[in-house]
């Protein structure tokens, strides 16, 4: 059961309430986001239940809910049953139009991320990206330019209009993205890392959240819940591929998540062909698969030299073959009523 | 290691080959086709090797190939890098038409398999489906109506032109089905039972292969080499979602299959999102990821009364939104140059 | 819900049952076993519910059972919540002792096989295994040496007086298996083969039922009813390991379904360590761990040069070192109070 | 490539190091630890053959290694082949005795805790676990009672003379556990986390590293060998079930991990069978299985009123069935020539 206070509640009002939530045995866990405070009240059911009308009677609070599904705030229910929209700068993503995030899996040089930059804009992407802290499997692997990477990012976005999206992975890169960047993302392997999830939603900066490749749709929605609870709803959810036994393909691309993410939720969601499927071959047939399943966007990796790249060359295109690939999206999006 | 005897090669010669096999330390498994006759040449890979060029000089052999990747006819590079085209009747599946196979999941009455068949057909499905013998996970579900059901497929067949398709699980229901049936299908759950294919591959009767729940993409493509090396090689691939770990989806499913069966096998490659879902609200955006991804076609379950179904209600269309689908698809179709 | 027949009813009596279900708008299965029929009745809960009592006031009706799980017959309720004991000739599966089943994936030669037999009978093996048709991914591998495998299992046991398991995997098979062997192995991949259940269900012969590798453990549990309500209870349940993301092992042993299995169901349970991990150095290890997890019994394979092995050579124990694990099973099985 | 420097080598001499390495067109990652440096030479395999003399031949070089498995440090080859030894306080974990780990999931209150901790030490156990920071998928679940919990802990540990072991999520979690605690525990959800992972391994603590429930085997390791770059070699791996289809329990604990870890790497492996199975009634087993396959020790949940946990009570013991499972894992260690 969640109270909603009211966004003017006092302090007195609120300690009313957990209050009377623990002299009922209960626990309460308040939340104080930046929109708004909830306090989640956790015990035994037929006690809540008895509580319920009380609570709602109380001064400063605006709704007591039950929930069904453990999620509330991302439920496409608390938002009307409309899709949300979010802003990175000017462009809004979960809107009428299929956004592209294009550029290189990691910022390797100035010269590689402007040449990628413009080649992608050309072909129609909105949104650059590219890796400053990489999130690699093994400690020897390259882990990315750091700050260096950032500035090189924030030149190419004022050299090309394009907003920026880039990861991180704890407190001091987050600090240092969101001064740099106009999109935060929150990697695969970070997806239940719970203090991050605070963080960024305190941050209130957009928010590109990636499902980690064991967890369930549910899980995804409680990690964006994570967010939200702390008052941040500029999230964008990313399929990017789960875990199976199949092993032609790196992960096995889950686009049912896509009209499922988009029927229990009101937040856009976006496809990650390349690590998805590892293989850039298969990069653009399943881009044209994710737009027909409805999704709100796609991320792309582009690397004018792939066989070069620092890591996960194999699975980035060329600019020539990102180009033909926004042409064959192009025709997709009109037929389901879209635009690129 | 493969050797590819002539098509007119004698008796002698092919007891030539054996021997020489034999008398190398080797193991010859010979396997007659209907087209062609091919010897496996199991054992060390060195002495293999050394008894290549001998076997190529000898009479009645049309070639040697070593065989990289295990499986061999059904393979791209067989087939001279071109599609394969599979007639059922007066319908290809493979060629330049997106081939919609639609129908109940279980045959129930003649009403109901009538009534879906003239509203299946007048929405665009080329082939009708229908279940008579049922795979059942439980010995006291419904079983099929087994040849009374196979019967009122064949005069719904007469009513509307629509060629058959429906599952065999062993030899006895194998010829039932090849006496009344165009095309028979082999169960995600038989997909590794090879007395039947076998069986089914010296049928020689068009097959819609679906692929196992755990099977990866290369076991599937040798369950299909099981049937082409009898020499059947009208063989339709059917991608219908893998177990995974996700449960809000009956399966997942992996529609990168798609591009990838293609790019390895000239073989016709279709999708069931009804079984891939199990949930009929996903069914038309998956038809159409399907379509956008590569797919020949669709396996799609329609039943008059989803909710009085016998077997799989919640994941049949109504006719309604069967032809509500077929319009969306017709979109998607034409966006990758290709009609319904 | 299903009717179970008192074992004496008449065919007037059941036909009466059958009547009373169709009234009702019901459907009714009737399996027909070697040691009773029972009825399954399927449709509506709330109609089944209320002919419930009607029909258990019926002549020739012993019994009316709700069935909240799936399976019936194979759950331990059933047995009045005792274990049952499979006899294979003279050895028991499922009472205080561990019963291991040993020898070669692949009967080669009579010579391979006498030795293999003589050295785990020394070593305490109770039960002689060898593959006679074998189910093989590819078409061009090894395929078994057929019923000459079976005359010389045959033979073996003559010499040893070891009883002899052995997998078949259609009819035809199965037929000769019977007369051969003491005891029919239904394998992976047919774990959901129903003719071939049914089949062998018929048959009455002991079963050693392979879980298949994306099996849940109810599935398995069902696929057992099925010979089971055949009139076949002479069944013992096999873990082999399941598919999952990690590839160091062939499969993913389950050894948590012993204590589930030995849970929900009578039936004995016995572990394939070799199948399970697909290296011969893990099996010693996993063959202690199955031990103390509780099963019944192991299925281990020997072979006197595993890398000369015509199948599964990597997977194989010595003579030598199956002897080693047999003494430390023994220490094992005095931990958890059995013997091996 | 990696380039071990010795001990005592000066600045100039790594430096030195890194400018032959760019020179030759490579990339060199310099990591610090408390022990050693290292240096991984990151680039085109073949330049870095040719540089692997000169490099060794350097000045402040220990040694440059080739690394075939991507893991290094924490292989069983860099140990000499000998199992490593982790103490926390007084206690050996990898050494001849089987360590358990027992406590409550939370610690809810003083009470509980030392009600818990004298049952738990007089059953056998010699370390204390007891959640303070609660990784919870949903953000309305119990997020535990933080520095609170430590406190308690730590009189706890005053009380009863265990060591206490205890889960941090981040830096200013991880400050804490330091200070109050024996053990850092990484939860599995944060086994991918390198930054915490990087941190861990500079504050030079004892280590309870859990795998992921998607980690393969070989990542896991990685994930330790981010650690031990970090020069803290104290590290206990933990396998605690693995995300599969089965939903009959909550993991699959893949017991089999448990003598791969051991072969691969020289670090000491333990089981947790209570997250792994998800329900009490199997723990037992499962723990037997545990110790007879190798383990190092257990890590077991313990509650003396499981049903009032304020999480994960159904995996909880309660002291009773603690000391019942103690008695029985007594008998196996024997059978494998240990002490519990």
């Amino acid at each position: 059961m969640i109270v909603v206070m009211s966004p003017r509640h006092t302090r007195a009002e609120r300690e009313g309430v957990v209050r009377k939530v623990e002299e009922a045995g209960l626990r309460a866990q308040v939340t104080e986001g930046v929109e708004r405070t909830v306090i989640g009240v956790i015990g035994d059911s037929h006690t809540k239940e008895l509580l319920r009308e009380g609570l709602e009677a109380m001064a400063g609070v605006e709704s007591v809910v039950r929930i069904l599904q453990p999620y509330k705030l991302v439920s496409r229910e608390f938002h009307g049953g409309r899709d949300s929209t979010v802003w990175v700068r000017n462009v809004a993503i979960g809107g009428g139009r299929v956004v592209v995030i294009a550029g290189p899996c990691s910022v390797e040089s100035p010269r590689q991320v402007i040449e990628t930059a413009r080649a992608v804009k050309l072909a129609g992407a909105q949104l650059l990206r590219g890796g400053a802290f990489k999130p690699r499997t093994s400690p020897y692997s390259f882990q990315g330019l750091e700050e260096d990477a950032l500035k090189i990012l924030a030149e190419v976005r004022e050299a090309t209009g394009l907003p920026i999206v880039t990861e991180a992975m704890d407190a001091r890169q987050l600090e240092l993205v969101v001064k740099y960047a106009d999109m935060v993302q929150i990697g695969a392997r970070n997806m239940q890392n719970y203090t991050l999830l605070r963080d960024v939603g305190r941050a209130g900066h957009p928010v590109l959240l990636k499902r980690g490749p064991s967890a369930t749709v549910e899980e995804l929605l409680l990690a964006a819940e994570y967010i939200m609870a702390e008052g941040n709803s500029n999230i964008v959810l990313c399929e990017r591929g789960i875990r199976t036994f199949e092993t032609y393909t790196r992960y096995t691309l889950d686009l049912t998540a896509v009209p499922v993410l988009k029927r229990l939720s009101h937040l856009p969601v976006i496809v990650d062909p390349c690590h998805g499927t590892g293989k850039w071959k298969l990069v653009t047939p399943m881009a044209r698969a994710a737009v027909a399943a409805g999704a709100d966007g796609l991320l792309v990796e582009v690397h004018p030299e792939p066989d070069r790249a620092l890591s996960d060359g194999p699975q980035q295109l060329t600019p020539q073959n990102f180009a033909v690939m926004m042409q064959e999206l192009d025709a997709i999006a009109l037929a389901v009523g879209r635009r690129v």
